[in-house]
């Protein structure tokens, strides 16, 4: 079945923010969050845990230092910093089970499409932490350097946001910006696990790279969507050529 | 030679507190601050890399979370989370080196002396990291918990610290706290070294348990005086016990 | 009318906490978080400017330095520190609105009915802040130094919460902890509003000092019960008296 | 006399930084940091006091909120959020002393020079805490609003930074960034305050509106030019014209 990723344990103290027991049942690849935007000890321990038990694989959420916007803000942190900070978060998340994968949260997976010295310094944290694979949008500078320093890539899709023809997000700003609704997030995730293509806003089918697809589970209506993509990608025949 | 530890890394960000470079000629354990109470990233893998090329074991010195008050004000958290926050930063420090104890600091030292509950969550930490060997002061209820728990203890003497009769520390707020000179620190290393013994502020003479010495760095005197206690123990005959 | 009071902003960026907007249309007194347990900038302005409209008056809630724990634990900040903090925190809510009185939050209003350092450190902030009232549990150690140092005090009570014959509140960890539903929540705000009056949990009556009366908010439920006690207290007659 | 004003209170918790009690004798001015970038609520109260003995002005260093970059780093936060948060860090510091201006601190300081977003964000917090004057560089984004909106502009110069024949600062990166010594400081401020000129570092004698002058004072040799600087400007014949 193809890889399903979310965002886990982004909740902090007091505020619980992500539904982690519902998605562990659902999802077969874990962002949990490790403490920079959010995710406080005692949640990424839980969170890891349940996700051991259940074999969902546990993938670092790394982030800029920033709780207070949820490193949601541009942050023009030094590579050697930055390095060290992604560092510091993927250890401190192996103190609660065995890491697979980085993945940049927010800002700073956004930044990293294009911003050079950054996306070098997440390659450098991954190779210094053993060569972790590094998950990523596909196209951008990260997973080309990721590529080049011989690390694991793997490129995610995204279960209910609308692709322009030229295969890249339609903003957030635009219509087609979200899928309509339940049917046709799990229309895409049919499509994409079963032919590898995506239909553009235009009607367009694209060809995408998808090692995984990311579901949001930030509200009811996200998990219920992600639940119907997990059911649809489970009753799906075994794809013939694997 | 009896092992001499320092707490290290105890800067943050833009502010720099303890003489990191000066101590890791000295000293043969660094106790390194992990973020909690003192610590950035940069620091801590920089400390952490130098210790590690002069082969100076590297502890993880955990903290109370609080930065504003570098970890030096009791902080009622309950177990649960107190262990969950030990093990992430034993976890962070563990991406730059090899971690080889676990060592409170602050208030959390001086808590589980007595508090139970937050000792045996020290105590749960240190096991669930891998049986990682506890340095404490002697006689507190932390080195009987993790003793009953199988785990190394390693018991602290102070080289700069007056003592009691009762082999307990003279109060900073009273006459002796603190010994008077580079002489005394040295002669309390040797006679500590040599002879097990620690010459009290009664001029009585108390054994004590030592497993290693704590220097303090956080002044050029007491960088001073730690290098003098370094340079005596070299040139003391090898104890003929070992 | 008897005052109405809640905790208000206790979201933190990402995470929201408290239904500001419903609850800013039940009380009349708006505790709110100033940043140091909950409460950002943003959502600070927004609910005293909202507050200042609908004519609510706005206090200083307080805490210790401690995001993370929410305030819950008690830390044992010294007296100086503390009466800082508090200035900081009142000087920041300041900038949004019109500040009536303070109210420590959590942890810190615990510790004040008995902890007389951190008591009297609470008083010289309200002192220092311009004699600004205190508002806080009645019988403590807070509202007695307040008194004497000339402040005006604001006893309050518990809308849900079971009191004992002694006029203490009924542990969380004890049988009749919490009112059992929203009509006795309202017959208890009924009773004290007409007739100054509790009744305990053995059903003896005991008579209260309450100025003002604090509801929850933070559950759905929480919200009807305040709703509830509002309409309740308004469709009294007028005390004759007053 | 020209103002002098030099950055204070950046210190935070157990880290000292800037020799505040050295300054609080040189300075007319001092930008005391609010707890965002640096500055704990003790030294914050500390430094208004002796501020407010010596008859020191006290502006507002307000900063992006990263005390672990000690705010030297961009943040791309909202306009919205950074007003909010410019005006708690005003009101925080009212409460120890009268706030005469805003000044934006480090990586801040540098944005508003072309941020016109962010500059508008600091121009609409300043009117919002009752029309402060603003303290930046002459020729950016932010005096020009904030003249625009009325209020009073205090443009300034720096005392030991190297400037170009167009009146802009040498970048730190190249030669000529920092003046040599004590008496390259010292001529400058004299020649500023008397004849409103700059020396270029081609030698070239630039007009530059400075309504105060910047000194440093994280380093003891910045104190001594200070001083230096405070000295000469007080032994100079009062300017004929004013």
């Amino acid at each position: 079945m193809l890889d399903l990723n979310a965002d886990l344990a982004e909740g902090f103290g007091p505020w619980p923010l992500t539904d982690d027991d519902a998605l562990l049942d659902i999802v077969t690849s874990a962002n949990v969050a490790c403490g920079f935007h959010a995710g406080d000890a005692v949640t990424m321990r839980r969170v890891c845990a349940r996700a051991t038990e259940r074999g969902v694989r546990i993938g670092a959420q790394v982030s800029y230092r920033d709780l207070a916007g949820f490193g949601r803000r541009f942050l023009d942190v030094d590579p050697e910093t930055l390095t060290a900070e992604i560092l510091y978060q993927v250890g401190a998340l192996r103190a609660f089970g065995t890491v697979q994968y980085v993945k940049p949260h927010g800002a700073l997976y956004n930044a990293v499409v294009h911003h050079e010295a950054q996306a070098r310094a997440v390659v450098d944290a991954a190779r210094a932490a053993g060569d972790l694979p590094v998950m990523a949008l596909p196209g951008g500078r990260l997973l080309e350097f990721a590529a080049d320093a011989g690390l694991t890539t793997i490129a995610e899709a995204f279960a209910d946001r609308g692709y322009t023809a030229a295969g890249t997000l339609v903003p957030r700003s635009e219509p087609g910006a979200l899928l309509p609704d339940t049917d046709a997030v799990v229309e895409r995730a049919v499509r994409l696990a079963r032919d590898g293509v995506i239909v553009a806003v235009d009607g367009s089918e694209i060809r995408v790279r998808a090692d995984s697809l990311c579901l949001h589970g930030d509200t009811p209506e996200a998990v219920g969507n992600a639940r119907a993509v997990r059911e649809a990608l489970e009753s799906e025949p075994a794809d013939p050529s694997s």
